[in-house]
């Protein structure tokens, strides 16, 4: 099964056959306030420099997010998506939770957007679907509804179904939805990446689409980030993960090795080439 | 199943519901030369060293070889392991090409041993099964035979099978059996960690051993070698390797994030205290 994204020109396929496609997560302002002061003031340098950093360091895709406390993401969120594809021939990902500025960013956007996310609850099925068909996006359907978040994969599963069911009823195609199986912090709750694991499989084997994940999430709040990480990537890509949404300075090394070693780079030749270009 | 190993009054139990047993790697001539000439000069300070920052670093046994071109190793490998099992309490993998060695080291050895390795030739079959039921010792079952290494999965386990059946007909019983599939460097060949990969799964699925890899080979020959085999670590182990024999010193903190993963570390106690211990 193949999503595909576009820039300006430059088309991204997620495939579920591989190689994966990194989407970066850092255009985001969680832990970069800075990001929305100078936004506010009308400067695009340091968004453009957390968009270079992340091509560079090997996302093809990237994520947007501009939501923060008192924000008005209707009018920065196009202002940043425009920013970006002035400057980079780059898909990107427009994260929001509130369909008028998911609606004002993909006016604006270039090439074929991912939206994320649309989750199983009714709110967010009927505001965000009809956007995605309107505009020609591509989904992230996250497996949560109006019940919350599940610790059950099969009940994942089924709000994924349901996704589904909507959207090609709503005009979005099976290709083009991504689903998250959801990545929670594993040190509030011991079974967090098992069921995150066991959603993929499941999603992987019923479904058969592009899948993904905020992969930074399972380490919230414990040492040794990059090495938890590193490992839970590497475990769900072999499992079925497609795209995940990470930081690239930090997993693409781990990525590639990965794709390495499902024999999807056939004489390492992209992942001696990644540690040549880090040497350089 | 529970493979029991024993240092002098320690037991260390290789279960194959985890927590993953770390065997360390580094008592080996072959990148430590120095190794040879001091024990050759009855000097074990270096050969105790390499025991003791193992042990610090997380490994629960210790992989003992000094074959090296013209050693004598039926005086040295018992020499040797006499001076670890002097200062260390830890159970002890007799690494050696040579019965003779073998049997030398055993006798010499307190505990219970793992033999590395029997594998699926007549010669070894014959030569080293009868001194594992001895001397009460599990064995590494390699799966090569005669006809050399096979890339096909499905041999592989044959292999395995063959040298079950001969260990339980010598008495050696199955839960003394440690299964390892072979790991070979993925540049020389792309569907190498596959094969492996696919090797354990059946391994796991149809004999329910537990499964150990030498796996530092894999990147023999590559960039990034410490991220290569820490994703390459994390697969195994999600696929039902319990015992890899590695450097724990690179790989004990992948090792313990892929158990926290598997929900095998309740509120991340061993994963926070080994960070804790890195930092003191």
């Amino acid at each position: 099964m193949k999503t595909v994204l576009k820039g300006r020109t430059r088309e991204v396929v997620i495939d579920t056959d591989g190689p994966v496609i990194i989407i970066g997560e850092s255009i985001n302002p969680t832990r970069r306030r800075k990001l929305v002061s100078t936004l506010e003031a009308g400067d695009f340098g340091y968004l453009l420099e957390l968009a270079e950093s992340q091509i560079n360091a090997g996302a093809e895709v990237l994520d947007v997010n501009v939501g923060y406390p008192g924000v008005d993401d209707v009018r920065l969120l196009p202002a940043a998506v425009m920013a970006i594809q002035e400057r980079f021939d780059v898909p990107l990902c427009i994260d929001s939770p509130n369909p008028a500025a998911i609606e004002a960013a993909l006016k604006a956007a270039r090439g074929k957007c991912l939206i994320n996310s649309v989750n199983g609850k009714e709110a967010s099925l009927s505001g965000i679907l009809p956007l995605a068909r309107d505009h020609g996006a591509a989904i992230i359907g996250l497996c949560m509804d109006d019940d919350g978040i599940t610790n059950d994969p099969g009940k994942r599963l089924a709000i994924a179904e349901k996704i589904i069911e909507r959207s090609v009823k709503t005009g979005v195609c099976e290709e083009d939805i991504v689903i998250d199986p959801l990545a929670m912090a594993v040190s509030a709750e011991p079974m967090a990446c098992m069921t995150t694991l066991e959603t993929i499989k499941l999603v992987r084997q019923n479904l058969g689409l592009n899948i993904t994940i905020g992969a930074s999430n399972i380490s919230f709040g414990l040492p040794g980030r990059e090495t938890l990480n590193a490992a839970f990537m590497a475990i769900c890509i072999q499992n079925g993960l497609t795209c995940p949404i990470a930081n690239p300075e930090k997993i693409t090394s781990t990525v590639l090795a990965t794709d390495l070693i499902m024999g999807r780079d056939d004489f390492a030749v992209r992942f001696i080439m990644h540690f040549q270009d880090q040497t350089r």
